[in-house]
């Protein structure tokens, strides 16, 4: 096969707030190769992502990411991995590439595991998908009495886990110890309790170090990004003060060097990674053969639709002691919409990872049409950019 | 003073070859507060970097850098430190950002510099600037004959150091030993040798070995990435096993968490920085001094105009003991042509930082036109950048 076009569907909300929840827009990859079809999400910006791929050559090691890949052959999972070591290189001065590349190398293992009749996990060398535990993931209530309701009615949507993160968490110690409790109380003694502070406290160890002893009280199985997603040292000194609690983090990693780092150096307890960022499904799987080796635990973060959703399941789905996995449950339409398929918890609350072939999701092309972004984008007079059609 | 507005100028050659050549292309950012201007560069793709700017928000840890910035007070050091805070939250899942932002706060030192008649190393901190010896930043030439009469040709400018970098370095390792005889030859028996590698050997640290006997022979000052950014680990095993060769890199660095890192965990010899990528002149300050705590070198990375190169030299201005500055000779005619002031070595071969306000570079205005590039970019019918007028 030859990768024949690829198309970038910028698709967003009529509304978009401030309010840290990424399924407002998204940037869906459609991949074409001869009558084969595999779609990708990329978890970014889209406008910037679309220009990483159509941009002028800046130089050598400054190319569009569609230099790359265009016209490239695609028959296996080796000429995926040449296509990202070549996007990695020719684009290394190009900081937006790589999440740009990251929902084109997605769909590329959709369309391969289409051609082949294969789910990806397959294709990434698992032999069986174990069923995740689903951890519903919120953000806080703006006061603790809302944040107690949505944990009990999370619960009552037979959840057993659920996360809750962003502000108002970091505004003050005793209002953060009031939403813990909150959190802790609504989700019952029972449930899984997980806490994403956002990045609130910075590179503040100090600051972060305040809220420990509420977090152990209300048993958090992990603080999340407590600090900035660089900040090792800090991620080091607070986890070494943590009883039971463990840090968690790894979301912003855009090479699998990165999250490693956050294991080796930041010694997070919990590695969490978007397939949507960090250059696709694969560098996912080296970070969970890496996490598993150290005893550190493998965690999807997807905030988008349920094919990111199916996209971050494949890197870890043969791991059986890696259970959690982040499952939004506030998307906004536009993410429910996108796709025909949705992957919803079984009778036991368990997430069970589809064996149809490739992601196993089928896209809503009413849904490209209806939250289209048209995008047009010209360099003296020519047209690098039109939104393409469904 | 208050930012009334941000003007970024995409400006090219005509024809943009895949030279490893930074100064083909550039994106230049004019502050304006009040009757202030101020002038900066991105050493970044500037399509990608200009839609970083401009993009529609996708939620609130993901909007346009124009946010954290148009409208902002700037009546001090302090305020630039906020806004950089900013962009770095308001941005954080926008990975093209610090490129973007890179430029803007060069030019908000620039803009600031010139309003208190003050250089801008004063205003990071320094009571004196001392002189830097440039080293001339070449690419090898295709054969080492080609090589032995560049490096001659720098030595006869006048200069007593001398970088050769990338292709075809690393494609033998007699290729390369004949590469580096012929740079020591030509630069002579006491001239400095530095080589950058770029990036060839990826995280391949035997493939880099093998060339240790011809570098250390050779008695080349530092090895520039032989491998990728990120790869700590590697630099850090290559590290262990040279003599009087050190490693060096960090032009990559987005943030300085990441050069940081690079001393601490990949334990380079000497830290290079490009304030067009690492977020402007204030975190490259703050690398500097950590690098000069710990033993380490810091040199700038430059490989455009003369504005990017003082902007470069002021974040280590004040620190004598870091005497070498990098110094590209082979600028294409965009690069020249951008800045009316050139910074040129003087009789002894140092470059004395200039105490005129600001970066002391004054921009061609005539250049703005003559390589601009057209950018228009629009999103459901509303035009978000057209490219302004110089």
């Amino acid at each position: 096969m030859k990768i024949d076009r690829v198309d970038l569907f910028y698709l967003a909300m009529p509304d978009v707030t401030a309010a840290a929840d990424g399924s407002q827009d998204a940037l869906v990859v459609r991949v074409v190769a001869g009558h084969h079809v595999g779609w990708g999400e990329c978890e970014a910006a889209p406008l910037p992502s679309i220009a990483a791929f159509v941009c002028p050559m800046s130089h050598g090691a400054c190319r569009p990411v569609s230099m790359s890949v265009i016209g490239e052959t695609l028959d296996g999972p080796a000429d995926i991995q040449r296509m990202s070591a070549a996007v990695a290189y020719n684009s290394m001065d190009l900081l937006q590439a790589p999440h740009t590349w990251s929902g084109i190398e997605m769909a590329m293992w959709d369309l391969l595991g289409k051609a082949r009749g294969e789910p990806c996990w397959r294709l990434l060398g698992y032999d069986k998908a174990y069923p995740k535990t689903p951890y519903a993931s919120v953000l806080f209530g703006q006061t603790a009495q809302e944040t107690l309701e949505r944990a009990r009615d999370i619960r009552g949507h037979g959840f057993v886990a659920a996360k809750f993160g962003w502000a108002p968490f970091g505004a003050g110690v005793q209002a953060d110890r009031d939403q813990l409790a909150a959190a802790r109380e609504g989700i019952g003694p029972d449930g899984l309790l997980l806490i994403d502070a956002g990045q609130i406290f910075w590179d503040d160890v100090e600051a972060a170090a305040l809220r420990i002893a509420a977090l152990e009280q209300a048993r958090a199985l992990f603080i999340e990004e407590p600090f900035h997603g660089a900040a090792f040292n800090a991620y080091a000194a607070l986890g070494a003060r943590l009883s039971t609690v463990k840090t968690a983090g790894g979301e912003a990693s855009h090479n699998r060097y990165m999250a490693e780092h956050l294991i080796e150096f930041a010694r997070v307890g919990y590695i969490q990674i978007d397939c949507g960022r960090i250059g696709g499904l694969w560098p996912a799987r080296q970070v969970a053969d890496y996490a598993a080796a150290r005893g550190v635990t493998y965690i999807n973060h997807t905030f988008t639709s349920n094919l990111a959703l199916s996209a971050s399941l494949q890197p870890y789905a043969g791991l059986k002691d890696h259970r959690l996995c982040e499952y939004p449950t506030t998307l906004r339409q536009l993410a429910v919409d996108l796709t025909r398929d949705h992957i919803v918890p079984d009778a036991n609350g368990e997430i069970i990872i589809s064996d149809a072939p490739g992601l196993g999701i089928d896209v809503n092309r009413a849904a490209l049409r209806e939250y289209a972004q048209d995008v047009e984008v010209k360099v003296n007079g020519k047209t690098l950019f039109l939104s393409p059609t469904p």
